[in-house]
């Protein structure tokens, strides 16, 4: 559809550049939170669809299901449940608003307590959709670097007493502290409790992270910071994408009141999608505690063959930490590579990566890392996906070597 | 949950009043877009959901269901066919965006068009919630006096010509042409000539939103204005809330590419609810064309009771024009009635409505009106919903006098 209309005159200053029009996913497709397609508890959600319109499928026809602006209430209550299982978060349904994917948490939330100029704490490598959000809202970002336990306390410590120097008090300190995004780390309780103190010591939120919290090798986590916290100062948001299916745009937020009756006076899209909600519930009650380990099992499988396949195609030119869980691998490759022009030249080839400086604040400490997700591609589309990739690097950069994987084995 | 924290100093200003907690819907409820429960068509959206999930719901794995950010292809495929059959629009699936309902395609498009100061046209008597938007958004709203026919056309001229003399151009003019809401007017072909031609001579976009255009008794509608339009300077936006279930979250708009790729670089939400997109691709290919008029001969019946069951209790002191479609009654009460003093009233005594001022630019002409909805009550709630509703404007204003159905009948 073409216009003669001129629209452009009439667009406010400020827009973000067009969409260049969408061309499909990459033959090799390393980026974005996608899933294992095998994975998805087909029959399960199917029988959980039918049961749930069968009993109440009429109440479609109300806003909400009548449950009010927080959601399907059996949805809530499961959550009340699981987050005290798994998190140690005790919680009623009142504290639960549902919302559509854990980004519209992020919008929220930033809209409840952000105003241009603002100034966050975020960890030095994050989530490129929290940190663009940002950039948009001409807030600034400060970035405490991690370690292999998270985000570093003495860092943090220093930074808060900087800024409390300089006047500032930050709006919130956001974290993702369970499988940390993209690093893969897990922040000890130890560590959190360290967190906990020094937000209380200067008065500043902690805006939680957990959107990949269920998906730990080990089925063990530390208990969330928002159940750590005597004071109540913690925003929690979660989501079901990487549990379940990202597609379904169902995420959550744990606040209280106070911040909840703001975050529902600008929540003001009539409800998140009720047929997925109701289908969630349906399902998660008797499903949930059983499909997460089946589902981790086999990421964990595929995170070892993407892992096998970066040795044997870059040996030691690509270094990485094992991540306790999740969906990616945050790789470090030789200073010389720049991964936003790997990105472009991998892109021509068929291969999609997430370049460093995209998911970080200090561009000169990530220009050589680039996050890598494994879920979604086949063990096949990995292994011929790194080679391709180790094949665009070697040309455009002269490594990994030829003979890389020789020197690593010998 | 409680908190000690305080969060409030860290609230930035402008923020809207923190909500109320939920108390539940009203005993006789006569507000919101809710639609007819028994109208759901459960079966077939069963049915719908089974062979399109067998089919292809491992695709939930990934984001937009792979079908890029415009949303599922099936659906934009039937939209792009429906929307040609029933209000002439042709367009491609490169037109079409899914949204999570048309508030987020009204949040999109004012995001794409609007800055702080800026002026729209709207029709005088409007959507509460378009209005409460731009109120957030501190852009001005000049209303446009209506007739049975819908916008005035000589009043809009002469508005446009107003304020080009005071060096304005308004972003949009906002219109429901095809069932009005609150009025329930639709704007005949040759208004929507007239207002095409208008918005051409001052280069000012129109702002289609048909989000009810489904829902007209007779079955028949003029062509959208969208269709008309020569220039494309026309946004068209509409919904599946009306014609299937409001609980769905799902609208879409129709925009050419200029607008288009603008709107998606702002919509970051990574998808609507795929599950959503499936099951209506799936449902209502086979069944929209049916599903329609078997459901507004549904909500035609409840109008009757509506209207009958006013004429009863208020007898000459409720006016209304029948409206050819949808879901609402626009009534005007005598003069003395205070509608926004009613609402609180009529609530106490466990009927909701929609108080006039808060669906119009002008409150003295809006101040003894009210919208009813008659979708979500069932006959019976409605006959009794309005004597409760007369009883309780007879004890706050006197009217209507106890005889006033007598009158009627006289």
């Amino acid at each position: 559809m073409t216009s003669s209309f001129e629209f452009a005159p009439l667009f406010p200053a400020g827009l973000p550049a067009p969409s260049a029009r969408w061309t499909g996913l990459a033959q090799y497709s390393f980026v974005g939170g996608n899933n294992d397609a095998e994975q998805v508890p087909l029959d399960e959600l199917i029988e959980a669809t039918n049961t749930v319109l069968r009993r109440e499928g009429r109440s479609l026809a109300t806003y909400g299901l009548a449950h009010g602006p927080q959601g399907y209430l059996p949805l809530r209550e499961f959550l009340a449940t699981k987050l005290k299982r798994d998190a140690g978060i005790t919680s009623t349904v009142d504290d639960l608003l549902i919302v559509s994917g854990s980004l519209q948490a992020l919008d929220l939330v930033n809209a409840t307590l952000l105003a241009r100029g603002d100034t966050v704490i975020f960890e030095q490598e994050s989530y490129q959709g929290s940190l663009t959000r940002l950039a948009r809202l001409g807030v600034n970002v400060v970035g405490i670097p991690l370690d292999k336990d998270g985000m570093r306390m003495d860092l943090l410590a220093s930074t808060l007493a900087d800024l409390k120097g300089r006047g500032i008090r930050p709006k919130y300190i956001y974290t993702i502290p369970t499988v940390q995004n993209p690093t893969g780390s897990i922040m000890p309780e130890s560590r959190r409790t360290e967190l906990v103190r020094l937000a209380t010591e200067y008065g500043v939120p902690i805006f939680e992270d957990d959107c990949y919290a269920d998906l730990v090798w080990s089925g063990q986590r530390p208990p969330a910071i928002h159940a750590m916290s005597p004071n109540g100062g913690v925003i929690h948001i979660g989501s079901f994408s990487k549990s379940i299916a990202p597609a379904l745009r169902v995420g959550f937020v744990v606040a209280p009141w106070e911040v909840m009756s703001r975050i529902l006076a600008l929540k003001t899209d009539a409800g998140s999608g009720a047929l997925e909600q109701m289908v969630l519930a349906a399902y998660c009650r008797p499903h949930f505690a059983s499909h997460v380990p089946t589902l981790t099992k086999a990421l964990r499988t595929k995170l070892d063959t993407l892992m096998e396949a970066l040795n044997e195609q870059f040996g030691t030119a690509a270094e990485f930490e094992e991540p306790k869980g999740g969906i990616f691998l945050w790789v470090k490759l030789p200073d010389q590579v720049d991964t936003l022009k790997l990105y472009q030249a991998a892109l021509a080839a068929g291969v999609s990566i997430n370049p460093g400086p995209e998911w970080s604040t200090n561009k000169d400490h990530s220009s050589s890392r680039l996050r890598l997700c494994f879920a979604s591609p086949t063990h096949q589309q990995i292994r011929d996906g790194v080679a391709v990739l180790a094949e665009v690097c070697r040309k455009e950069f002269g490594v990994p070597a030829r003979s890389a994987n020789v020197e690593k084995r010998a």
